[in-house]
């Protein structure tokens, strides 16, 4: 049995600007990258290689808040922050505060796996990034007109956006209706992996760093609980520790995967947002108390679902 | 009632390399940040003003690897990190890769009461620091012989150590003997704040982050559970969510403080290093698997005690 969920971030989604033409981009994109970690999946592969397959494909997708078409800081620049761990080492990479690494996702991978540390911040892990081989971009490749201009209408002012707030007040023709991205898998070894990426918020102090990066706050792996991935405000989920508060429901408080996933996004997030959650025998939960989240699911079976508000859309592989 | 709880750090600390002489500069080191807290909370002070207090003092100080006196990259540059959180409110600030910022631990209370954000990093957060009015200093103020000649040893190689596992090599008439500094405290209103204050480890690469500035791992603070300031290998406590598990084990495991900060230090912990951590009640743990842990603490009474092995030392205030 193998299973991967996926989100393409969590917040208000107003429907008045969801077009039917718009919400079809993002289950497209959903699809997409549902269909890219299903193929390591199905060819027996790690829930490592498929949470990474599944956000290099959202990384590379414009409409998705990580990578290509991050979100910007008041200065104007995309500084992109990415995670993964490993359910059955504990094993977890970082990266954040980057500016021209691709795929940031593999950069966490690579930070994990070939130095003795966790996390790397700023330039000096772009730096680390090229010298492993890892393809950087110009500033031009990150940048995207919705995101750039949701940043403009918030600069001088104090507010921050999670990019699905902005939309109330973006250009109708160009909504800004996408935050962080996900995943979680499980393998045929019965093995769990998370990852998180993400672009932050619009009109985020430079330097910022959100929870994509933080393991605890908005990832998580262990086998004998949970993997956790976690989109919205990125500060209510550092406060709580909500990536790991899910798995120390489930270890300590003897909880199912479902009731730990809703009180932690229901109960004890202070602010809002949703996760994506999967356990060693396949369960998954995906709870928000925001407007809607883009996600998506599909088992061993070859059944992708995806889904924004409360329908489901199915299609078979 | 009040109560604070100091740490200067946990490692190897061979005895053969701890002279009487140099015991007792830490000793002195511990009463003066313990001192500095406790006058605060003897005049009514906040559990927030208190653990600052004390933790600037070990910031001044460069015995201990924190603010002046803090590990070097491999570059041979001081980059330094820390994190403040209040237990009645969640609020956590934290501030990482600083390179001019005299008190990491004031930009980490700057970032939590005047920003949108919980964590800034890099040049930018130095440069909101020295906007906020924040001392700057020049790489010059942070450099210290024992902590430089610490990265020299070790440069070269992928190894990368807590200041307290160098002194192993270090040159016997200067042991690189400190690390990792941080304080928790229980104030007469009732309320539990942490702070964490780290130079991070020798040899650790360019842009490297540690626990210290991560919420949930190195710090965490919660009136209803326990405030904890962790210390030792930083990537064991990220990857094990160390600082938030004992709350965890608290809240959902029905355990009494001391009962949870021993199982987190001793059961959980994929690596080595100890803990600080402080109840509502004022009761107080600080284990360690370390040979030893720099650490004292004063309550309400007055009596300043202080260890670095088994023998606690008491002197009356």
């Amino acid at each position: 049995m193998h299973c991967l969920v996926i989100h393409g971030g969590a917040g208000a989604l107003p429907r008045s600007e969801m077009t039917p033409v718009r919400a079809e981009e993002f289950h497209a994109g959903l699809r997409e990258a549902l269909l890219c970690g299903h193929r390591v999946l199905a060819a027996g592969g790690t829930s490592m290689d498929a949470v990474e397959a599944a956000v290099v494909s959202m990384e590379d997708n414009p409409l998705f808040n990580a990578g290509k078409g991050g979100s910007f800081t008041r200065e104007g620049k995309n500084e992109l922050e990415a995670s993964i761990m490993e359910g059955h080492t504990g094993r977890v990479g970082t990266a954040m505060v980057l500016r021209s690494t691709r795929n940031p996702v593999r950069l966490a991978r690579l930070v994990m796996e070939r130095t003795p540390h966790v996390a790397l911040s700023g330039r000096a892990a772009d730096a680390y990034a090229a010298a492993q081989g890892l393809p950087q971009e110009q500033p031009e490749y990150f940048w995207t007109r919705p995101r750039y201009e949701a940043m403009l209408k918030l600069r001088g002012t104090e507010h921050t956006a999670l990019s699905e707030d902005v939309v109330i007040n973006a250009a109708p023709l160009t909504p800004d209706t996408s935050n962080t991205v996900g995943a979680v898998a499980l393998d045929e070894h019965g093995h769990l992996a998370a990852s998180t990426s993400s672009g932050g918020t619009s009109n985020k102090y430079p330097g910022r760093v959100g929870q994509a990066c933080i393991p605890g706050a908005g990832v998580f792996a262990k086998d004998a609980t949970c993997a956790v991935s976690c989109t919205g405000q990125g500060e209510a989920f550092m406060r709580g520790v909500i990536a790991y508060d899910v798995s120390a429901m489930m270890e300590y408080g003897r909880l199912d995967l479902r009731t730990a996933s809703e009180r932690a996004i229901h109960s004890r997030l202070p602010g809002h947002g949703g996760l994506i959650a999967i356990d060693a025998s396949g369960n998954l939960a995906t709870p928000f108390n925001s407007a809607g989240m883009f996600r998506g699911w599909i088992k061993s079976a070859g059944v992708v679902h995806t889904a924004i508000y409360e329908e489901v859309r199915a299609w078979n592989v």
